[in-house]
């Protein structure tokens, strides 16, 4: 059976046990609103480790003034029984107290490779996710935690944090899980109208014709680029907010591509937000 | 016997076994030229656990660019003999690079607790302060770690990083050691000259007439202040930097005293930055 907490002293003595025993716990930290890529996430550690634990919370420090916070779907028993079809362990989902009780004040603040990219669209967010992940690492405890390549960024901001703070704890990154045409899971996808969703196919699209052009030799940043712009371009309801070529891991600037890179796009669509991302790598 | 090592790999592999054995790792963090006071945190983690870390390591990122990070004295032989003879197991003294390697990144933004007092003389003096402990509590993964009153602020402002972070580790605050005379013992008593030495006693003498008022009755924080700033003003050596009654433990202003209350300074004496502190508490 699944067990249901919202407090760190629940979770605490549900996962104390498994602690003594040295069981391994994963962890799949979400805002809710789960879809197939987090059961992906879920799968992955269910299969790997003694205990799952799924966290349900959608972290106000992350979300800009502007941004969706307050429209943010909200779906927890749809995703409690889910997570139970996944054979997840335990879910925590903790109140707003819980996470910042009151006296608060501690941030993690992430370094350059939270700078461009979505970092420089969202200022304080990259701030918000290590502030929140630390957290909640503090209160599982996990051996792994599972994030989705999808979020490209939070991921290598997240392996830096880990690094530099030596978190006791091992980062997976799970491949992006796609729809049928392409377009990426994600749990803002259900703000799309019919019409947007069908469009929204294309930022993928966008993103393999680069990948071709590279695979057929180009190797010019402002080039490759150019292929994503001219394809985003021709949808009049695709309105680009980014569109990068950067180093992996460390996302800077590049003119040509002689190492692997990261192609990452932010666009709108009909008043959502969406992105996606590959990464270019040399194959041997 | 001790061991010493320079590297978090080499503390791994001495702090493995003991951890497996669940036995408890209490740990010092300094910045060497180690003093009595010093001396005082070691024998109650010696004392409290299986095994003892000191580490010494001179912090760059708690220095500002005017401060003295390069005239910091650094006495490695004389305090690894001073942590034998005090029985401490590991000595953990890593390089620069060991702790700053290519690529780190990630700071630790104290709250509000951090902004009065010294937070306000030494911008990012916290900030580097947060970071360097965290980053060591990871290398070490203490149960217990051990910090001397005489740095209250730094005392608060961890406590609240522990809590806010929620990291595995128990904070233990221990009095401050003072010389016969009552001077608060620091690695900065040694730039004295013997002068200013004599004169550098005054400092506590200001926060025993304030406790002493204090206990009589006088509640008003601005007339228990102008007993210390009225004492310090007499000696024409010192200059006050600051000298605050705020609330303990949130740092906060206060009018009168109705609860647990810091009184702390900070003054110059012959270009030495020396610092000090009591708390006000009512007796029960």
């Amino acid at each position: 059976m699944i067990q249901v907490v919202h407090t760190a002293k629940a979770l605490q003595k549900l996962l104390e046990p498994i602690r003594f025993r040295r069981e391994s716990i994963g962890f799949v930290p979400t805002m809710g609103a789960l879809h197939e890529g987090h059961v992906a996430l879920l799968r992955e550690s269910v299969k790997e480790n003694s205990c799952t634990v799924l966290s349900i919370f959608v972290n106000p420090t992350q979300f800009g003034p502007k941004e969706d916070l307050t429209k943010y779907p909200r779906t927890l028993d749809q995703d409690i029984a889910l997570a139970e079809k996944c054979g997840v362990d335990i879910v925590f989902a903790p109140s707003g107290e819980e996470i910042y009780p009151p006296g608060f004040s501690t941030f993690i603040e992430p370094g350059d490779v939270a700078k461009p990219l979505c970092g420089a669209f969202r200022p304080g967010h990259y701030r918000g996710v290590c502030t929140v992940v630390a957290r909640l690492f503090g209160m599982v405890r996990p051996h792994r935690a599972y994030f989705g390549q999808k979020d490209i960024q939070q991921c290598l901001v997240l392996l830096q944090m880990v690094k530099d703070l030596v978190l006791d704890v091992e980062l997976k990154i799970c491949e992006t899980v796609r729809e049928k045409d392409g377009l990426a899971m994600s749990s803002r996808n259900r703000y799309l109208s019919a019409y947007d969703r069908e469009i929204a196919k294309e930022i993928y699209q966008a993103l393999v014709l680069v990948e071709k052009a590279f695979q057929e030799g180009e190797r010019n940043v402002d080039m490759l680029k150019k292929i994503a712009f001219a394809h985003l371009s021709s949808f009049s309801k695709i309105e680009i907010q980014y569109l990068e070529i950067l180093s992996y891991p460390y996302l800077s600037l590049l003119n040509r591509l002689d190492g692997p890179a990261v192609l990452a796009v932010a666009v709108h669509i009909g008043g959502t937000r969406l992105i996606d991302n590959i990464i270019l790598t040399f194959k041997v």
